[in-house]
């Protein structure tokens, strides 16, 4: 990464500006009931996710888009959701979750500390 | 962006370190045959993703996820993925074209230029 953030392939050249200014994503996916695992849909991921992009869309934000993903592999901490291209991950489980980070994070720039997920989470979270 | 590449939200605190060295979403989403826009899967994007997982496995890729996603919006460039926390660009079509984005970009840090979408891109590729 140079000071302005962009970075540069092997061949020296500046990669094009972002498309989108927020890219979330957020795990949909589903494993079988029994899985020891679990997994974000069973709990709530995919209403959650419609709600963040219908939010989002209220909101009119720009350059911001609101994806559904296949399993981001955090079954135990979920619903999970990143953020890119700043990498933050969050595991959340209510609309106000939703709308906390939509406003701190995705609007302001900020980040919601209380939902953050540390690269060393492995288990289940704290309630 | 700091000159290592890390974030600060809003109190100034560093962000976690990424989770993924690289994290690769490729659009598998599908949309009625008569749609105008087309879709990625239709195009073959899902037995593409899964090559590129299963190629990924093989060459035992460390912090690297492949991940499928749901419609990037870009879909007549499909099929389209986007790495992160880069935020670079592919249309591809061929288990060659995963191929060289996965020896070149993915292994080496580098970018397959031929492949690359501009920000700018809106239309269907040239062939």
């Amino acid at each position: 990464m140079d000071a302005q953030g962009s970075a540069k392939g092997s061949g020296g050249r500046a990669d094009p500006p972002p498309y989108y200014r927020v890219h979330v994503f957020c795990c949909v996916n589903e494993r079988p009931a029994a899985h020891p695992r679990g997994c974000c849909l069973a709990k709530g991921s995919q209403d959650l996710r419609d709600y963040m992009k219908a939010r989002a869309k209220e909101l009119r934000l720009r350059q911001v888009r609101i994806n559904a993903s296949g399993c981001l592999d955090r079954c135990e901490l979920g619903p999970t959701m990143v953020i890119y291209p700043e990498g933050v991950w969050y595991g959340y489980r209510t609309k106000e979750d939703v709308d906390e980070i939509l406003e701190t994070h995705v609007v302001k720039g900020g980040r919601v500390e209380r939902l953050m997920l540390q690269p060393s989470d492995k288990g289940v979270r704290a309630k």
